[in-house]
């Protein structure tokens, strides 16, 4: 539903662009700065200390509100310093004094004080909403033992890997700790979209094979195969159901699943000294996380084999050209320009984002559940094959003799 | 079902194989100009003046009518200057002259006269497709305001989105035309193929925001983009439907629905100096023409999300890359070397061209209509939403302030 | 199911990964040489001269057999010089002394003399087995006429397409031969890949138009055709349903069908003088081998037309941007870099490697089924057209005229 105001705001626009232009993407005139010339609060009177201060601080905010808080900020200002709004309706071709008038009528017969009260209560909250902006992480996240999360630029939600001394390795408390993290990031409806990166030089170097050490795997093969695969499933369900944008920051060489989850992801930057590699069948195990499925679709069955059958290394440019990256960066300006465009990113209007993303996704989904579900059961049984200890044991082997 | 004739074709051309060749990719021996040798028509009297001119006339041709026609005329010459086949069949290994008998054998008892007429007609008939050629528009084309069509070659349908002042944005008008022209196209079986241009530097600057200004639109918001879906879906179901085909000649940037249609073509040229962009998220839009489903098959989801979630723009090399491009070709040379080649296109077997693209078409069809309704409800609700409006006036104070 | 030994073999590695590794990919210590160390054979007097020369034959072969080998020479060794294992069962932790001690027990009550028997005919097949490696084919394959095949590195089925004097162009004996030839490699469980090259110069020049000349295909058109589709379905549903690795050796140019195949490989290697190109159109046919599903998939659709339905001739390098190609390789060393290549992968665990494929393929197949079946229908059509009798005759008057 819509209201009355912003069909308003809607007959103004269609004249406007019916007389102006054609397009958005045409250069607009310049003469429209109705914004900066209209919206200036009135010089009135101000009664309070708080008052005075709260305009002082609303003329040092570093970033604009956006047209609606300022739209509140002058009805509040007005009605704190003359009343109520009885001046008579502007006409509807008078767009900006109408959404103006419309903002003050709003407030009704609200009292001069509780309007002051208010005023003074918005500008506060826009001081301190720019100071946290600061603040990397906001004390309300959960904390992890093997990963770090925190907030940047108010709505994005950062996981690195952090186990920069085994090249960030993924424990299974990281795979239970990056499904918490995701679905923290999921429920709160501030967070608009998730980035993974790894601390130090590497991205990750896959499954931790200490997974398979606890002493209740020790006694039972079969049963910690398969609780493996329970969780394995888990875990690359949590990024199938993920419903914000997933964006990989490629810090470094990426490895067996931190690769093939790529597959899952809205945006991967990769410095150009990251690699990508996953010798699954060097160790006879097989591929996991949909990667049977998306490879083959992102870069052809003959490149898709070549990477997941034939264990061949991608540099980043390779990776880019098979689709498994969207850009590369050099390696000295990685972070920066990195962060500079998820800054951007993070400005973007959040509904049309996720509802544009949401009809990219939603047709695969099923079949990303099953293909999970298949990928599992095969890698449960290659864990407790023969063939697996066998390969592990010449690994050793020819590793020992150099 | 065959001829009693195809087969004796087929019997010698067998026969022919057999002896000479293994594969038509092979060198073909010089040896078999039984054409031009035995095709020529027999030098006898003749009896009209309209008569002596067709035979003139024939002469003149610039083009080879093909092989059947030049059987059926040598077939009425015999017919009008001699009279019904009464020769002795000849044998199955005398190849041409068998062609010819039967030619000549199935005009029955044709009288002379007649035969002398058809004659005529048909040598007529082949001197106007001719001249036909040489004229950029046939007389019986429907008029359109704001496009312009046009047949090429004979057999191909231009059509130029004609607003160039408006960068050939897409107004109602020309959704409208651009479905009836495709109709048109679709339902002339003379027509092979339709390629699209735009008037200008600019292929189409995508959608027309004046859509929305129309008397009725502005009284209702929800109802008006309501109807603008209706017409929307209509307008993607006309191209996903379209049963022959379609050729993009990208002049110069295209943007928004222009691109995202371009996942639905057979062949797209691209001049050196097109751009392709499609910032829907930036205005608060979502994707449409079912580049949500088209464009991660295309180039992956990691690039297709940069381009319709992050807004990205790709030059020609880069569309190119991503598969959205056949062919970039640089601009000086475009419209020469693009026609050339939709020249060559259009020389091709009808049947094989549209029965082999049929095969590649038709397996996505029902995927496609499905997921158009579930974008341009998505894209309704987009149009209907504060963040629409919102998004709209901090554009334009963005752009009024610099 | 998991032996007991598995199990102990699993807990040693697990308490090494604990200790020392995070993951497989780091570098492993190399105080782990227990294999050389302790595999070693005791020296101990020997009887007969069999057995002293198996040994000397043991001290020179020069592939190392594998642990799982070298554990049971180590125990038939020990039974034949020392008898039955009585020693104390080493302590779980002491890991490779308990393995030797598990191979020797499992012996139980064997005699010497047939444990020096089983050492003896052990080593014999082993040295057999490296010889046999140097043998170009193995006695107990099928002959073939248009086709030769040979077992490479033990375990790789290469088949050359052998009519180099016709460009290996496929007749329906070579179609039935390499149906035949699949299904050889299919069934020998020693098989691990299938490879095919081509003889000469020529990868292949497709379908062998001399395959409509047979007397019985002489006398009815439509016939033969529907025979040429069966045998056609069949061909490719040998490719569809094939299970292991597919490689192409593309050693020259390709054409048609050996073009349209590629997309059910595993893995395409190219010589840079290799071409791709499948005129369908211009002869009036239609893509077969599933490429109308498969092509728009590897490279979009707008690509996969101007391949398919357009007639372009792609080089070895756009062929492998096309992703129809996995790896171009200068003509000069092309031949020894693949056949390297071949020989790794042919080392590779085979369940693993079988597995990981069969994920890989599995859900496509029966899409793929149905394409082909599809492919095939619209085929025998245009082969029973007129349009193709008319395409043939006018592509040699064309010829002819030069």
């Amino acid at each position: 539903m819509y209201s009355g105001d912003q069909i308003l705001i809607f007959e103004r626009l269609k004249m406007f662009f019916q007389k102006n232009t054609v397009s958005l993407f045409q250069k607009i005139p310049r003469n429209l700065g109705f914004f900066e010339k209209n919206l200036h609060l009135s010089k009135s009177a101000l009664v309070t200390k708080e008052f005075e201060d709260a305009k002082t601080k609303l003329s040092l905010l570093k970033e604009d509100p956006g047209s609606d808080v300022k739209l509140k900020i002058y009805a509040l200002f007005k009605q704190a310093t003359v009343g109520a709004c009885d001046t008579p309706k502007p006409s509807m071709v008078d767009f900006v004094n109408r959404a103006k008038w419309n903002a003050w009528s709003e407030l009704k017969s609200l009292s001069s004080l509780d309007a002051e009260k208010e005023y003074i209560k918005l500008i506060n909250e826009l001081v301190k909403s720019e100071q946290g902006e600061t603040n990397q992480a906001l004390p309300d996240l959960k904390k992890f033992q093997d990963i770090q999360t925190s907030i940047e630029f108010n709505n994005v939600y950062k996981i690195v890997l952090n186990r920069p001394t085994k090249l960030n390795a993924i424990t299974f408390t990281m795979y239970n700790e990056l499904i918490e993290a995701l679905s923290e990031a999921e429920n709160n409806p501030n967070i608009l979209m998730v980035c993974i990166t790894g601390a130090g030089d590497y991205y990750c170097s896959g499954n931790d094979l200490t997974n398979f050490s606890s002493p209740s795997a020790m006694s039972d093969i079969k049963k910690a195969a398969k609780e493996g695969g329970i969780l394995l499933e888990n875990f690359v369900n949590s990024f199938i159901n993920f419903s914000k944008p997933l964006v990989a920051v490629v810090n470094g060489p990426a490895v067996g699943i931190s690769v093939t989850l790529m597959g899952l992801f809205d945006y991967v930057f990769a410095s150009d000294k990251a690699t990508f590699n996953a010798p699954f069948t060097k160790i006879a195990q097989s591929p996991e996380a949909c990667s049977s499925y998306t490879f083959p679709r992102l870069m052809g069955p003959v490149k898709a084999s070549e990477f997941l059958l034939f264990n061949r290394k991608l540099t980043a440019h390779e990776a880019f050209e098979r689709n498994l990256v969207t850009e590369v960066i050099a390696h000295d300006e990685f972070q920066s320009k990195v962060w500079k465009k998820i800054e951007e990113f993070s400005k973007l209007p959040p509904e049309s984002l996720l509802e544009s993303r949401k009809l990219m996704r939603d047709g695969d989904k099923e079949l990303l559940i099953q293909t999970n579900k298949k990928e599992v059961d095969v890698l449960v049984g290659r864990w407790s094959s023969n063939e697996f200890v066998r390969v592990i044991m010449e690994f050793w082997g020819n590793r020992s003799k150099k």
